[in-house]
């Protein structure tokens, strides 16, 4: 019998500790070839701008393969996650995702962070206060024993709010701070969460030993990070590079400038399953570029249906 | 509120001429450009063979977007289409679509009939007498002042069923025929609606002034008809050239070898908006590649919806 599972349903399960455990396998098994992705696509929903995306991916070892799809419309989404059986029981679920997307995008920066800041990460700062920045934080700090989060956005209410809000969540300092600069000052982690079509950091504050993820893009219109400020990062990752070429739009300037290559740019998968070495040292910068790919949905997904069918 | 539609439902809504109708609006909207269409993808759901199969559509002048995905698992699928709206109004309808799937492939077949086969087609042969079959006899017929048409399939059992269920189905003389040349004889129309791996017809069966569709296959590992035939016709078309380039074996072969070029393959859907003239004469051969496209899938979902919402 096929489930439908609520925003509410998803809310009271999926915890955004748990989902970096689920990321950290589902991703792996792209790197061991266990798991399957597709890249996010988009066809038009109207003549004059926006789309609909879908993206798809299979993980026969769990027994799923499903799709995340969604429509944007006058700036509103809705978000569908299909879950099917890949042991013959059919469609398992319908699963209302907005939430489930937020988990799983902060849970995506807590597990990079995880593979690429420095272990003893003491301080994090977050650029943007919006409904994606909560998990951002929380994930992050679900994985360090941070001292203080650092938090900046344009808007001085909203990033006061954030706060306010954070605060009675986590049992962790957090600051709102009044320029990019002082929340990235000394930090150790960044966490780019905006919607911004410049960069939200200049190249001065990516220092040494920092990692940056860079979350809030998800389209070549967008960008957090100048094209430029790639050559500062000694490794730098993304979730998917095939969806990476086509909408990251500092990866895509920055490799046809010769400013870095794509055999350059890695896959976080990779780095789970030590093909690869990420950060070699406390000196090393790191960037992970997080665009979203669909085995993090169907992976959440899947958690959230075992625990209620 | 999204709507959950059952197999039952599109059963009680839609039909076979209806869907025609709904098809041709929909495949000639690729051709004008308001409708998108982005072909059939598939993800391993195991180690050693199957798939998830996911194809997506947009018709934003109808309002729709959507998709239809299934995963074939012991050689039963489960079909789901999402139907979404373009203008705010979010997830319209989750649709079971077996049923759906079914009437599209079967109204398909009907409208290609329509604008390449003689407009005064007396005898419809089809080869094939499971599931798809029904909706292939049924439109063809919907769509023609047929005096008889021929069945063979070769298990006599089934092939005898079949022409009983449809006897009572449609006023229509139907006979089951011992071999396809006998199914075939004379005929205007031949539907192929088979999941051979062989061709089910031989070449001297396409003769001067037929019409064929070719139904049954959806997979370069499936094929009716042989890769030399493709020269006995003198119109050849397919749904979407994209998905033909990856999906059908003899159109892949026949290009391959230098039978036919891809510019000489033309979508439907530029014969439904007179961009191309398909038959030109009583002695034209016509051929219609019949892979399934997700947007016949959202034009025949939103019309289920619109009867039920």
């Amino acid at each position: 019998m096929t489930i439908i599972i609520s925003e509410e349903q998803v809310g009271e399960i999926l915890t955004v500790k748990t989902s970096v455990s689920l990321l950290e396998e589902a991703m792996k098994s792209i790197s061991t070839g266990m798991g399957f992705n597709s890249p996010r696509k988009r066809l038009p929903t109207s003549y004059n701008g926006g789309n609909l995306h879908f993206m798809a991916a299979s993980w026969p070892e769990k027994g799923i393969a499903g799709h995340k799809s969604y429509v944007v419309t006058k700036g509103k989404a809705t978000f569908v996650v299909v879950l099917y059986s890949t042991k013959g029981d059919g469609l398992l679920a319908v699963v209302e995702a907005n939430l489930l997307g937020q988990i799983r995008t902060g849970a995506a920066s807590g597990l990079a962070s995880k593979y690429l800041a420095n272990p003893n990460a003491k301080t994090l700062a977050v650029i943007g206060s919006g409904f994606q920045a909560e998990t951002q934080l929380e994930a992050i700090n679900s994985q360090f024993n941070l001292d203080e989060a650092r938090i900046y956005s344009r808007n001085k209410e909203n990033r006061d709010s954030f706060v306010d809000k954070m605060k009675k969540k986590l049992d962790l300092n957090i600051i709102g701070c009044n320029s990019s600069d002082e929340a990235t000052n000394n930090s150790d982690i960044i966490s780019l969460i905006t919607n911004s079509t410049t960069p939200v950091i200049s190249d001065e504050q990516i220092t040494q030993g920092i990692h940056v993820n860079a979350a809030g893009g998800n389209s070549w219109l967008r960008s957090e990070l100048s094209t430029n400020s790639i050559k500062k990062f000694d490794f730098i990752s993304c979730d998917d590079l095939d969806q990476a070429k086509t909408e990251s739009k500092e990866l895509m300037e920055a490799t046809e400038k010769g400013i870095t290559s794509w055999n350059k740019i890695h896959e976080l998968s990779d780095v789970i399953n030590k093909k690869i070495i990420g950060r070699k040292n406390n000196q090393d910068s790191t960037l992970y570029q997080s665009l979203g790919i669909a085995i993090q949905d169907i992976a959440v997904a899947k958690y959230v249906y075992d625990q209620i069918k």
